[in-house]
């Protein structure tokens, strides 16, 4: 199929790439140039424009949005409104908010153009193995998409899961476990390095868990990976970024009445990992001097 | 080689099986004698006493421990001490507290007896797919088990890890993971059953998410299964058991300064599943009376 | 001062008796009348409609609001929007959500109509002890609030702490600090009880903790008044409501990135107490004989 | 009654200073002497030897002991069992583990030597206000430390829980509280400093607070006299140590399979306060690396 590709940031260059290596047609255009002239370079067709982007493909045209969440993908959407014609479509691929589906795709809607939410997960690997996708949406605007997520994905890798805004809702879920699988695992990787037998070899124990063990999983294999390139992680720093999906994970589980205490640890140790001196834990020194008359260490 | 494999529950059944289909000589001892005699017809040597079982081994004496951690596992180890010689070795496999590894090894070494301690991850798929082992001991008495432990790990499945204890102790570490891992997934499938687009096919969720996305895993595969055949888990009650490991491994974190949250509340949530009714939250009602004449569900 | 009170609940009654014992005015409305006839026995204005009790109250007119939050209290504010003049004023006292009051206030400034919102904690106790009140607003109308919360609250128990909605946020915190507290006790209690000294007198214990000790404090000495009643809490079933507050307080701080690992547990505690058989239970049960072909409880 | 007082650290000396005040005759011993001298121009007698000081009580022979929980007090109940003789008794009044106490007092019993254990509550303030003391052993040993413990504490402030362990075992449960209900508030004042409304006087709420609201209690009056001398902590670093007493909790929660939540991230926050670049924050950053090609802080 002919399909554009708007943003080539991490994820949306190597999915129009996986695109072209499938044999379709793709159209990109990104904010700086030079990224359109590399994929170019490698078979795209290169718009300087949205505008120009949407004159250069047939209708019904398909525009995959791989855009940052947000500000910019919502602008972005209403002007693909007023470029796009009723029976045509977009993907809203970005790790955007569930509950901005809907509005989008309301938005789109009064113009007769449809809307589609992907969940994308796969990371840089996904060029290769594939990206696991979870759709949202109308069944028939859904199998508009469908050729382009045949190569997207690996084998059985993609799968319409819901009305709009499930592809986005099932993958939020999808990284809000992912953080509670990571954490499980940097705990228990911190108990074996401090614990009673210092000098255990952790990537020796990751590569043995990732062999028959219950706990092999693709994320032990990555740390498995990383551990053999720096086997005590001596060149990283304890500095954890989150994305929103973890956030809003926990939110959803507190409005829906699911305990979750699990979820929501994994997300507040990604806070306080960033945050020295916090102010709660200076709350608790404050207090054990007034009762205690415990030392404080003064700043 | 020629091993001893005492116990024939469920794990050590299989342990025989696939060391037999490995083309070792087995001979095994059971507390009932009716798994021993099914044994004898898939090829093993039956004996019917410890006594029995350590007369029928060539020197030096190999002897797999495969029976219920604790005193049953120390009890027999006394057996075994006035059974073997030096030069003989034991092997135990029992999902042991590592703290017991010591003082059962200097018990057998004073004998001259040797010990290895085998943490043994793979359940019941352990027969087919192999059982992942990680070892602990000194590095002579590690390379005599070495043709067993070839035999009954996947490839490279088995790894001599550090001295005794250090087996059981990487093993628990293993199953504190392996409880939080569980712990991320209920808490996400519960989050999709319960949120906001009610009636998603939760199999088809972990069939998806195991074919290229970031949380695959054996442990997801199983999820995969079981929601297969159970497709809302309505046949299954939410009662958990916990093992030892895992407490043991919050002790452990406590011991040795680990902050580790979401280890120790996949614990504690194993706990509250079975406890209806908890003395916590009654006094959390009782307080609600009290301060605010909230209802209170009577007995 | 001359003051109308809306809503003659648990809380709101209560308020109107101590205003009225205070020397003030009160004009009371009720969504059903049998309450107002009570108040008026006891010396109360009544009145039978909003626009009786404005009619009644003297200019500038002070409402305050004591109705359910949410709905009911917003449409109440709409309906006061149409009654009172300029200079005038309500206090919402509910347990809303600090979110609610901006809007609610621009709406009432737009008539010329002020808006303070008041954050009241005590319970069924406020009646004797007073209520212990956060205020939000501009300082101009929480002057005119002054007469009534110098009544309603203890000495030195009100306070100007911000811009409108700061009174409900400091409330809300308030609450989420409530609910950790409360679920410390009851922990603690809960190990006092199930530990290892069987028949501990746990109202003996509350009592001598309130006599110097540093856990002392307002929620054990009820819980000192619970136990007396009911030493083992028998006649209590541990099923545990929820408010508004205490989940928005976890909501805020994901928004805010504040990690509070305890304000969450308490939470969540709470949802799991009045959920049997959940399905993240029902997720590791399942596991469990997946992987280890443990038994299942069958529902 | 005449008693000696060992150990004249923070709690011994202002504990003697009590005892003396309320008109006992005081034998007082420190491992430094400075302090005994300190003791003695305030009216207690001094000893310079354990031998000297029980050579100047009278028989039945009362000590306290009040040094370093562990082994300092273990070797001075050895001692002690030495020098003391039949019908006289000692008083564990450090911050000991319950489990201590058992073997302690039968090791003293061999001899007739009594054994009460006491658990003391009250810090610094414990000298003006008593200290709430909660007291193990038999009815015949009680009574015996009676007068002693009627001046210690408040009114009402001490009270026999139950035999050998049993005062150890609940003040070792009320500081697992403590840590909890610290941590609770902890986190709540954070999030009012960091929330939505910037500039919060958190003196001011905590005062506020201690006025007639559900949150009140002590520790919050100790927040507030913190707060009123350097309102926000600056000068204070959020380094948390953490003595015994909350780690024996977790681990006896664990061993009672009493699900405590609160009470372990109480502690694991306090473990996190203290490490800078947890090992388990590298993990994460590791994976995140792995996976989405995230940049890592490098070290």
């Amino acid at each position: 199929m002919h399909i554009a590709m708007m943003g080539l940031g991490r994820m949306g260059m190597n999915m129009a790439r996986r695109l072209l290596r499938g044999g379709h047609t793709v159209t990109v255009w990104n904010r700086s140039a030079d990224k359109v002239r590399q994929m170019v370079q490698e078979g795209a067709q290169g718009a300087d424009s949205p505008e120009a982007m949407v004159r250069m493909l047939p209708q019904p045209r398909i525009v995959w949005c791989m855009l940052p969440a947000g500000d910019v993908t919502r602008q972005t959407l209403e002007t693909l409104a007023g470029l796009l014609s009723p029976g045509d479509m977009v993907i809203e691929g970005a790790n955007s908010y569930w509950r901005d589906d809907a509005p989008q795709a309301a938005m789109l809607a009064e113009r007769g153009i449809g809307y589609v939410d992907a969940g994308v997960s796969g990371g840089i690997w996904g060029l290769e193995e594939g990206y696991c996708t979870m759709v949202g949406g109308d069944a028939a605007h859904v199998a508009l998409a469908a050729p382009a997520l045949d190569t997207l994905a690996p084998a059985d890798g993609w799968r319409h899961v819901g009305p709009v805004g499930a592809g986005h809702f099932v993958k939020m879920v999808h990284n809000g476990i992912e953080y509670a699988l990571m954490e499980s695992y940097g705990e228990g990787f911190q108990l074996l390095r401090e614990g009673p037998f210092p000098g255990l070899d952790l990537h020796a124990v990751a590569a043995l868990w990732n062999r028959g063990s219950v706990v092999r999983s693709w994320l032990l294999e990555l740390l498995e990976a990383a551990l053999q390139k720096d086997p005590q992680l001596d060149s990283i720093q304890g500095y954890v970024e989150d994305s929103g999906a973890g956030r809003w994970t926990v939110l959803e589980t507190v409005h829906h009445g699911v305990a979750a205490p699990v979820l929501a640890q994994a997300l507040y140790r990604r806070f306080a990992s960033r945050q020295d001196n916090a102010f709660s834990n200076r709350v608790l020194a404050a207090l054990r001097n007034e009762f205690g008359g415990h030392a404080v260490k003064r700043s």
